[in-house]
């Protein structure tokens, strides 16, 4: 089945590594098959400072809609296991109009980003790049609309 | 620096996915620049029982030699994070004179596989499909050499 429920995930800034692009558009056009789902790259100022993440983490708090359940990517987040994923993100798909995911850039993402999330979650132990960690996320995703679905996922 | 101890990854199969072909490719050059690093994808027997795991865990084990450390990837296995396993993994290329990381297929790696190996070692909490689990195992070896090496990595 298609949920109806939009899920969006937003990134800070183009993506840069050709191999993370490719997989981002492999795993976006399956996740497309079980709901309307987007990869938004935000335009943000260049730059390392503090101001800057917390100029970029306005600009996704800007995109966010009304009601929206948000879940940002953080190292000290909660963890789940697939099984747990699954079962937590089916519960979400049937009572949530929209879910929108935060990765935040080589700087993470700002507090009050942080604070907008309903979320915290963690992918690991070891801090992943932030590309690696899109990956990470796309891939647990369509496993677990493969396990909601009770389709076969293998590892 | 480079060091001399030689790091092998050792795969059964190709690698199926093309964006974690380049990926792979992208990392090996990197990391190739701190340690003579590869990585193997075993010739294995095709199917999905037990006997055909076993069988690619042994191809595997025949492929190590008399001495390497050997760190078989397990769900189940020890967790890090990113810098402990630096810290770790700077004592091994201190130490060791070849490091050989085993992942596993679709099913995983046969018990004799994970006898082996003095160190299980796990990524996530998360069942990791085993082609993401490469791209994030070359990533926190990367970090870990550039950590090492006193390099700046952001994420």
């Amino acid at each position: 089945m298609r949920w109806p429920t939009r899920v969006r995930l937003i990134l800070p800034g183009k993506i840069k590594f050709p191999f993370v692009k490719e997989g981002a558009s492999f795993y976006q056009k399956r996740l497309n098959h079980y709901f309307p789902f987007g990869i938004e790259e935000k335009k943000v100022p260049k730059g390392k400072d503090q101001a800057v993440k917390e100029k970029e983490g306005e600009i996704m708090l800007k995109a966010l809609g009304a009601g929206s359940y948000v879940i940002a990517l953080d190292e000290r987040g909660k963890s789940f296991d697939s099984l747990s994923f699954a079962r937590f993100f089916q519960d979400l798909l049937e009572k949530e109009r929209e879910i929108v995911f935060l990765i935040g850039g080589p700087f993470g993402l700002s507090e009050k980003a942080l604070r907008a999330a309903r979320l915290r979650l963690s992918l690991s132990n070891f801090t992943l790049g932030h590309e690696i960690a899109l990956l990470v996320l796309l891939e647990q995703l369509y496993r677990a609309a493969s396990i909601i679905s009770g389709e076969p996922y293998h590892k």
